[in-house]
């Protein structure tokens, strides 16, 4: 069928390169090695045995303009460029700049954009001087994107060798409308191989590591703008979430991320595998070093009415009125239920330490009711999701992995080899798991009450070591039933403080491979992040509520760039 | 795993009865004899010869009180009751002898509930007299329901022999919140083998006729509530859809019945094979002997906010502001696109002269502005939702009919064994026709520009000759695409003025059998309905401009009770 105007999504097809897979991972690292070389101002030869925490060496190395630039929120950038105090193509020039360092010390991107983004940049300038005022809400604002997400003419390899030369006919949805709305795309950031891990290694690159601690994770599958967004080469940046890809990189890296629920925001035009399931939807949302950035983001994008084009869409506004009951009349108390442990896994000591400081603080604040949120089955949450992951049993990811023979990333053999819930299922299995869903949905819906959100972990830990980040539960908990999730900041690790906790007997395997990561000093300088949880379809609300948070108990605890 | 409170669905099991079918549909059929003796003012015995048409009967028989409660809008009825103008027993009772009626003159319940219906009026009357309010919107409407929809206690077969003893935990959802509501829930009605018919025949009760034209069908396969409200049995009736099963017999019996969007409204609790099936999504609606009874239904459910028990529907408000552009400022004309033909099978002459006449006024109401809609593919998207209703190859409705040995319906062999579409998929498959199906859905989103509504034909002529609704592609083509869909009555079939087309030469093999269905002589009164389309999730404005446009142009144009 020819749609008028549906871009057809594109499909993933084996290469017939004669070429080894390590000579494809070659030509791409060469390709994002000459993108860097274009940049006018040449980065520095880092040559020199890399401290772990690398977070202060762009202060050392760029120039007082670009620091200060790229270390605004979002919010005030489009500000100052729409009042021409700032010009698009200085911010585009600092960002790039940035960015291209950043990929030097964490390995985060695949190509930087220069020259398209000068361009656009220079027209945008252009169109401020000639119009006296700016194209659209995000004039002028630099916007990373991870791979995963389609640029015309660009690779789009979902992390797989053999996707090598499946290229992009059109751009994303979501770009175009970023675009309209007067963004700048500067560079496209790493995703893991089969994009299912909560890590960011490929066999195009290897791993993109943390840049607080680089014997970490920066988490994934958007791990690549975790690290960018961490390291200020980006304010604000595109990422996809299935089970916590979006919040592992937030959280990993000390940034804001936002999970929408689904079909809010725009998703033709990604590459994957298995497109057509429906089970588990995968999301796109924003990672930020603003809460501001988050919101923006999110605004823009449902402002432009994306379900014209994309009927699969909502057709609801972002809503601007209060969502709070105790900013509407009623003058009930934010009620806040606190998730300690999911009784599955136990948090990490300075993950519990974080929460017992922020429940601290909140309960001196008259506005809010904290309660506790007792976790309803958790581990079959997983067992279901875990289930519907893979309806095929992994086969597309298998096929896709075999046709170039590269080797299996560990994280891929962990979800899906060595995953016994992954199976191929028949069409009636497949309708059985989703009536479980359904019905774990219907169940948790009734724990509520009046609960306003919850807030919880992110994760067992912080950023674990690189291949360790085996426990999704506390992210893909709120993909099975579909609730927005916010990561936000809020310390840091302290090996004085967060020790082992001693005598501590594991309730099962995964909680032993949890406690047994643990060690104070593995985890120096890892950001610490919490997640603050709604009822489904009340974005606006945990935003509208953390905003209230921030405000009344001076979050972040920690200073993190 | 035990949900605090989702009820669990009810699952399809096969009889160990040592009975043979047709014993067991004769006890159903007695079961449903003796809830009609229950009646305290016993119905005539109906021995005579039953003209084809019987909508007169009932003022013949009827009481002239009963006559006029019966024959009042459910939005009058609920006001007179409010304000004790009329008891919810007087209006309880009238509906169940009018009801009792409706079962000699066309066959389309299974059972009567006087004894619960009248205690249920009793306890509303009660509350009325003690609190001097009444208990909520729907006070004392007596509403019919099709048994498709779980009512605790009693069968819920899908109208399988072999399901019979299968019966509900509890209440659908939606009946829970109609009774908070006020409603009495007196009458369950008709459905067909498999649900999957635009007719109403089961091995069970036979075939439920049309009260305009006993010849015909009352549509499906919600056609019990079809000839109920019909013959004003009901004034409010619920019916199901998942390719044309309100909107068949709304049209075919000259009553109002809308299509909502999916996941508006609640769905828990119905009983139907191929349950966790989520590429072709069935919805609930209403049908109604008025637009307000429509509307009222529509807003009661949505104001329950259904959404908290149910999390897969979506926590939109039923929107009373205008969604018209001309009664919001900017004095934009309402916008009416006419697909006259869908360019597969050409509707019979009095669709078309249906058409023609309400276009004709519509074009002198300065407030409109009549277009041509251009049909997309409507043959397409028949493979397509063909492909999708039964991924399981139709396995679970032939061993529902093989359990018991029953035979296969006409149409059930139709639409299933017959169907060279139906085939068991893989997973993949699944995927596939799930991607072509959202490509065709962006492909039709980009028809619309400033269209506000489309108007249409309901199926390709009137209500048809038993066992003959083989063409849905007018109905099936607004579930594939998600649009909501509302049927009103227009005006009846003439037979001296609808003659066939001479010398048409048909495009194609079910153009051909549809053009050969017509006589006009076949369809002697038959009601003529058409049909108004809106973009996804705009249920609010179809109603509210099918409202404009009757006030403007005074429909229907022929009087049907």
């Amino acid at each position: 069928m020819s749609a008028p105007d549906a871009k057809p999504l594109p499909s993933p097809r084996s290469s017939s390169s004669s070429l080894t897979w390590q000579q494809i991972a070659k030509q791409a690292q060469n390709h994002r090695d000459a993108t860097l070389a274009e940049l006018d101002q040449t980065l520095p030869d880092i040559s020199w045995e890399l401290p772990l925490n690398v977070t202060e060496l762009p202060k050392q190395i760029l120039t007082a303009r670009h620091i200060s630039i790229t270390e605004t929120e979002p919010e005030a950038l489009v500000s100052k460029m729409a009042s021409g105090e700032l010009s698009a193509t200085e911010v585009t020039k600092a960002f790039l700049q940035r960015a291209g360092l950043a990929q030097k010390l964490t390995n985060c991107i695949t190509e930087l954009l220069p020259t398209t983004a000068l361009a656009r940049a220079a027209y945008l300038d252009t169109y401020l001087s000639t119009h006296n005022k700016p194209i659209g809400p995000l004039h002028g604002l630099p916007i990373s994107v991870k791979e995963h997400i389609g640029m015309e003419g660009l690779s789009l390899n979902a992390g797989f060798i053999s996707w090598h030369s499946n290229t992009s006919p059109s751009n994303a949805h979501i770009l175009d409308i970023l675009l309209a709305a007067g963004a700048v795309l500067y560079v496209r950031t790493t995703q893991p191989q089969t994009l299912m891990h909560l890590e960011t290694s490929s066999n195009y690159y290897g791993a993109t590591v943390n840049p607080f601690n680089r014997a970490l994770t920066s988490g994934g599958s958007s791990g690549g703008e975790g690290a960018l967004v961490g390291l200020r080469g980006s304010c604000l940046g595109i990422g996809t979430d299935i089970g916590g890809s979006i919040r592992s990189p937030a959280a990993n890296c000390g940034v804001y991320g936002l999970r929408p629920t689904s079909y809010r925001l725009p998703m033709q035009g990604f590459g994957a595998t298995m497109l057509g399931q429906e089970q588990i939807v995968p999301v796109v949302g924003p990672l930020s070093t603003s809460l501001g950035g988050v919101k923006l983001f999110m605004k823009t994008l449902i402002d432009a009415k994306p379900w014209l084009r994309e009927p699969s869409l909502l057709p609801f506004p972002w809503r601007e009125d209060a969502q709070l009951p105790l900013t509407a009349q009623g003058g009930k108390k934010l009620k806040v239920a606190v998730l300690w442990d999911d009784g599955v896994v136990k948090p990490h000591p300075p993950i519990l330490r974080a929460l017992r400081a922020v429940v601290d603080k909140l309960k001196d604040v008259d506005g809010v009711e904290v309660a506790e949120w007792t976790p309803y089955q958790h581990d079959y949450a997983w067992t279901i999701i875990s289930s519907l992951y893979f309806c095929d049993g992994g086969r597309e990811e298998s096929a896709a992995i075999a046709a170039s023979n590269e080797p299996w990333r560990p994280l891929s053999r962990f979800i899906l080899t060595d995953n016994p819930l992954v199976k191929p299922l028949s069409v009636r299995e497949v309708w059985d798991w989703t009536l479980k869903r359904e019905e774990y949905r219907a169940a948790y819906s009734q724990l509520w009450d009046d609960v306003d959100v919850i807030l919880c972990p992110v994760g067992p830990g912080a950023a674990p070591p690189l291949d360790c980040a085996r426990y999704w539960g506390y992210t893909s908990q709120w993909n099975l039933l579909d609730y927005p999730s916010l990561v936000f900041p809020v310390t840091k690790v302290d090996v004085e403080v967060d020790a082992v906790e001693e005598g501590y007997r594991p309730r099962n395997e995964k909680d032993r491979y949890n406690y047994e990561l643990y060690e104070p000093t593995k985890y120096v300088n890892a950001p610490v992040s919490l997640q603050l949880v709604g009822r489904r379809y009340e974005d606006e609300k945990v935003v509208e509520a953390l905003e209230y948070i921030k405000e009344k108990i001076g979050l972040p605890f920690a200073k993190f760039v």
